[in-house]
């Protein structure tokens, strides 16, 4: 299995995620290699996704984020590592590679400068975090969330300094977890988001629940924020930061969390071939030189949805192209697949989960055209079973083929879930249709006989096979005109819809579009006459499902009609507060 | 899309799950059929998975089941909905029905039997409860759990009579629900299973947490029940169960769960082709009478792992099989894709999720030898986020392919999502080693970079490429030896195996197998000296990991090794305990 002409020096640089799962691997493939870990940090394998939890103290104990400690490594693997170790260069005509010591170290290497020479060289450097240029941005109470020292230092500064307002730029998974960790401190905790709305990976429509347990959370989101200066933090009046168009804020701490940027610098320089986010490998984790590696955040790796190469900056891929690495690097045969993109971020009692490309990153890439998606609002499990949690559940799809694109999903309960499962149907090449027939466990606390990814797929299906024909909330937005007569402005949907709400008296009561007439489902046959067959109608009833019957009786009376997606509730889940009468 | 030649008469015999999925499909695709649905019960479209638990008064408000009532369907979907109608004779070549009244209800129908003709049929009749032929079995107090009028029975049942001790014949699905749910209500409960252990669709080892978990519920099990007779209840003492081989148990209450019967007799009458388990049907859910559809628990559809026909009794498949056939009769294109056969069931705090074929059933059909498995004990998410959970995971594969056959998963939590995860990727055709590269969420709170089905990847892939050669617990059981020397009975592993547990000294004093010397993982690098190279070294740890470490050093130090599959920790959950010393 193993080849006979064995690497004998094989160095690993980054001793985390994908590192450290590349270089156990390549002991249980190969017990007489000499593996030497590098990790410029104190620790090597620690939990860095737990980080902004510690910060919180949801995980109690620091602890707790040592996964391994270099001693374990040590003694179960035989691995030589060496922490508090920088990389500074990569001489690659005589594979070797230049380290010099950091931090308070000493003694550990002889020299400031070592030469390590290699057979193979793994890299896993990581990313950094992206600091916009903005004057104050290096004061002192302005912080990242990457490490386990940034953790320690923002905690000492905390406690040195009694923070009560603290700020995060970036509204990202790190940003929304680090908020919601400061606020779980009991500080005033201000997001500021350069985008319209937060969490980039999902669109404007599902974002919008999360903003508001943002703010129901107390937090105090600012979008669209441009931030132009940091003052300095004084004894005797906090820090403020400046922005255009918005007052100052006043702070006592600043996480900013805005992204990450591939380590490829040293890479670069040793000649490697770098793409647009990232250095460049093979399929099988190689770059451009056969004898070097590269893994995990600093690497471009394919999404299977979009066709390009991307950086994920996510450990579960890190961790698995360390494995695979060393697969390849041991003679084994195994091929990086590509990414969909999963993801699932925890925003308070909410959980956001997202796969595969949103609507707005897919028109970024010009196939608005081409995509279609559409919203339901089923429960986690079945009503009638206690406990009974509702989530928006948005799924795109190409408009001819119903390829899944992918999927954004919001709610308290089961979105993890429901998730993987379409990550799952995404790999697997399914199209939106393709889920009406997959088979997901059923028992009333778990789940229902439709589980909310069949009826995605009926849905889909539906849309499909021109059995029903959605309108979206956003679209209608656009289409709103103004009339202004006594003075005051009045708003109606353009003339070429005649609005049905479908739903009781009760529930329009409550609130409806503006310029709709009720029909309740169950007079809507015998109300047919009552409508003027010159204008298309725009069917829609609370959460679509009423909508999509009176759209299909409607259309087998010879009528023109569209039918709302995601009903009146995604027009007040997304925000799309201008279509409310 | 609608084909203009319409069937005029549709009529539907059976008006819950498929049966009702399938009239309301029809109606939305087609406005101008007459659509009649004929129900034997009282109740159309009702809930009947939630029956065990309204029973337990988890679900508090019965009305609840009752998922759309008759008069909601007639006004929303113009259905004419007749309940308690019961399906008699067909008369296919006339293309008509013969039905009576059942129940108390008169003055709808004309006459007790009435002709009704169709175009097209469809037959969702389900399947009855199966009554095994036991002595007493037709007594007052004994009941199956299956319809709403099942529930008010024995409510009442149990109001009237002050029920103490209830009996569950059968530990399968409903079973399990009805005996946890009984339980909720304070009483005594006795479950009696004929096979070795409860919940068949798993394996024995997989089992024994569930029956572990009934039992610390206070529910008592008896296995290979062999029941002979039941005795009358009379006022001064209560009915007793007669056993083979066991003591009689009193109950006042019993429910009897082994399982169903398709309801066939009138279809096979009427020259129906029948097969095994249920009505033959394409994969349109077409009869031998292609103007005739059936669907739900009384069809057989092809079992995607087998190969074979199967009744799945499950809402999930009858409710899609009931919407496919509307879909067919009017003309789409739609096809039912097979069975996967995914499954969640509730067993007090812990949840038991299962696909594909198990073990055990894979060995009746002749193919055990051809499946191999893997047992791993992941948590449902990181260790250091609070409230982590541990799982046992069972995943069954081909041993050349790979090919996924099956998975069972017990623990408290994330059981279904994998489950649902491990459903895609067998409805998808994938091996276990595909397992290795899904991209699953994670963030602390849902997961782990490496998630527990990418585990089930890594261990299934080392499988597969020969790093790694697992031993199983139930064969071991089958290889200890019995020596009786000084009158006590000594028990030990067979000669070919040299035990060696790679834990620590605190965990091996714990409890150990049989014969097992301790070398710590830390110290079998320079403890390979002391170990006999002319016998097989069964390494093993407390959940597979170290155990595979183990058996990593010492295969490439040329020994001839194995390692205990899922570890002690395998032995303890699995319920071997002969092989502890």
């Amino acid at each position: 299995m193993i080849s006979v002409e064995q690497p004998k020096n094989i160095v690993i640089v980054g001793g985390v995620a994908g590192g450290m799962s590349c270089a156990t691997r390549l002991r249980r493939l190969d017990e007489k290699a000499n593996i030497i870990v590098l990790e410029k940090g104190k620790y090597v394998s620690y939990a860095n996704c737990g980080i902004p939890y510690a910060l919180g103290n949801v995980i109690k104990d620091e602890a707790k984020l040592h996964v391994q400690t270099s001693e374990k490594i040590a003694s179960w693997f035989n691995i030589d590592v060496r922490t508090e170790v920088e990389l500074v260069g990569i001489d690659r005509p005589n594979k070797v590679i230049h380290v010099k010591c950091v931090g308070n170290k000493s003694g550990k290497l002889h020299c400031d400068i070592e030469n390590i020479s290699y057979d193979k060289l793994v890299l896993s450097l990581g990313a950094d975090a992206f600091i916009p240029t903005v004057k104050g941005i290096d004061s002192e109470h302005v912080f990242t969330l990457q490490t386990i020292p940034d953790l320690e230092k923002i905690q000492s500064y905390i406690a040195a300094h009694g923070c009560r307002n603290a700020t995060v730029i970036g509204g990202g998974f790190i940003g929304l977890e680090a908020a919601e960790n400061l606020r779980l401190l009991g500080l005033n905790v201000t997001v500021m988001e350069y985008l319209p709305h937060i969490f980039p990976p999902v669109d404007h429509d599902m974002a919008m629940p999360l903003q508001k347990e943002m703010e129901r959370n107390g937090i105090r989101l600012l979008l669209n924020a441009r931030i132009t200066e940091i003052t300095p933090t004084g004894s005797d009046k906090p820090s403020q930061i400046l922005l255009n168009g918005t007052d100052p804020v006043e702070t006592d701490l600043i996480i900013v969390s805005v992204g990450v940027r591939a380590r490829t610098a040293i890479v670069e320089n040793a000649g490697i071939q770098i793409g647009k986010s990232g250095v460049i490998v093979n399929d099988t984790m190689q770059t451009s030189d056969p004898d070097i590696y590269a893994v995990g955040d600093m690497v471009e790796t394919p999404h299977l949805v979009s066709g390009h190469p991307v950086r994920i900056a996510l450990a579960g891929p890190a961790n698995r192209q360390g494995r695979l690495a060393a697969d390849n690097i041991c003679g084994l045969s195994a091929n990086y697949r590509g990414n969909v993109g999963t993801a699932v971020c925890k925003v308070f009692d909410l959980t956001v989960g997202v796969v595969g490309l949103s609507v707005e990153a897919l028109r970024v890439m010009g196939r608005g055209d081409k995509t279609k998606y559409l919203t339901i609002h089923p429960s986690h499990h079945v009503g009638y079973y206690p406990g009974a949690e509702p989530m928006v559940l948005k799924v795109v799809f190409e408009v001819d083929s119903g390829r899944l694109l992918g999927a954004q999903i919001v709610g308290k309960q089961g979105i993890d879930k429901r998730i993987d499962v379409l990550a799952m149907a995404i790999r697997a090449g399914m199209s939106v249709e393709d889920l009406e027939h997959v088979e997901l466990g059923y028992a009333p606390p778990y789940g229902a006989a439709k589980d909310p990814v069949n009826m995605a797929g009926f849905v889909g299906g539906n849309i499909l096979r021109g059995l029903m024909q959605p309108v979206y909330a956003e679209d209608l937005v656009k289409e709103i005109c103004f009339e202004s007569g006594d003075g005051t402005q009045k708003r109606c949907l353009p003339e070429k819809y005649q609005v049905v709400d479908v739903r009781t008296p009760e529930e329009f009561c409550k609130g409806h579009l503006i310029g709709a007439i009720n029909i309740p489902l169950d007079t809507l046959r015998r109300s047919l006459h009552l409508m003027d067959r010159s204008k298309k109608i725009l069917a829609y009833c609370q959460v679509g499902y009423r909508g999509y019957l009176a759209y299909r009786i409607l259309k087998q009376n010879a009528f023109e009609a569209v039918n709302l997606n995601g009903g009146f509730k995604a027009v007040c889940v997304g925000g799309y507060d201008s279509l409310i009468d």
